[in-house]
């Protein structure tokens, strides 16, 4: 069985960012030099996660206005009576209480799960028609990192 | 290390439906020969979930209405004010303005996951009574592929 | 390639409760004497879920608060109005008529996923510095079991 590691480090502009990182997948494959296998993507932080969906910007931009509908943010106000009913008694985070202001992006990685692993034929990713891997970032603006571990032979 | 790959494709008669796909995956680590390892389950759609739960109807049925008001679809009247109030301002996805129809089930994607890892002991899935394995449909009527990767020894 | 096997169960005192079990998987990848591989970790049961994220008590109690508020009970009252709405029809889960009274765990299983896979690098979990692992019960007081299966060389 062969391995492979590799790391990649964001840091996004944005607070919120969706960041299209297929073709890194498939260089960490190519390194490799792996026909039949799998390859973890996952986050090492625990304010972003992994998603494998259309590169089609709609759709990123309904997720993460759903995402702050159903996971809402309290650094900024409630964008309607229901995302403010949603918020938790006291109308913030406990996390909040130490300083932080990411109790969201919390909820938000468990939302939308920190990893994916993805299977390898042929030495090309296995991966449906329309289907793109993204980093998904909630709380940016610093170095996060991310590792892909290729296994196989 | 042994490998194994197989494709299942899904054409639902409904445009939601959960199909159970245990014995499947069992047939496809049989093929593969492998005593201990793992089964990757994953669709290769972006409109559609892997998840693994109990065989038992109702939790079916409640966990679609439940995926209705949570990430409710536009291609229907909402189901209540509060599914109303949860939909993008607008009253749609910008997902649709290019004609689709599905801005939901991209949501129902994340929220459910579109694989499980199912871990391989002595030849057999290893899983706990009540686990069963489930593709999930949310956007059916058309041919949808799922892929299964078997690796081990 | 290297396999090891373990099985851990739970009883915990409350019905949902958060249980670290970091040192645990990295005591399996010990015992595998596996260098280079994935540590797959997976619930056995169908109301309980695995999820890494930082070990701060404030998030703990977010997430369990959160939880109830997308996917609430009905075995006591629902906590606000916005919850009562999310009830299905009728007050209650379908799951419910044949006597239980954990639908919600299903649906936060459904949530917070069942599982996840951890990448071993020279032997070590390689988690980044605030991930730990947590088994997550929603529906305890009884035996409940976890798998944690590594692979690798």
């Amino acid at each position: 069985m062969k391995s492979h590691t590799e790391y990649m480090t964001f840091e996004t502009a944005e607070r919120r960012e969706f960041v299209r990182i297929t073709d890194d997948v498939q260089a960490a494959v190519d390194a490799a030099g792996i026909d039949e296998g799998m390859a973890l993507v996952s986050a090492m932080h625990i304010t972003a996660a992994v998603w494998i969906n259309d590169d089609e910007p709609g759709i990123q931009a309904d997720a993460l206005e759903w995402l702050d509908k159903v996971a809402p943010p309290s650094w900024k106000p409630p964008s309607n009576d229901v995302a403010g009913e949603l918020l938790p008694e006291g109308g913030d985070y406990r996390h909040h209480r130490g300083g932080e202001d990411n109790g969201d992006a919390h909820l938000k990685n468990l939302l939308m799960h920190h990893q994916v692993i993805v299977p390898i034929t042929a030495g090309r990713l296995d991966l449906g028609p329309w289907q793109a891997i993204f980093y998904c970032e909630f709380d940016g603006g610093r170095d996060k990192r991310l590792i892909i571990k290729v296994l196989g032979d």
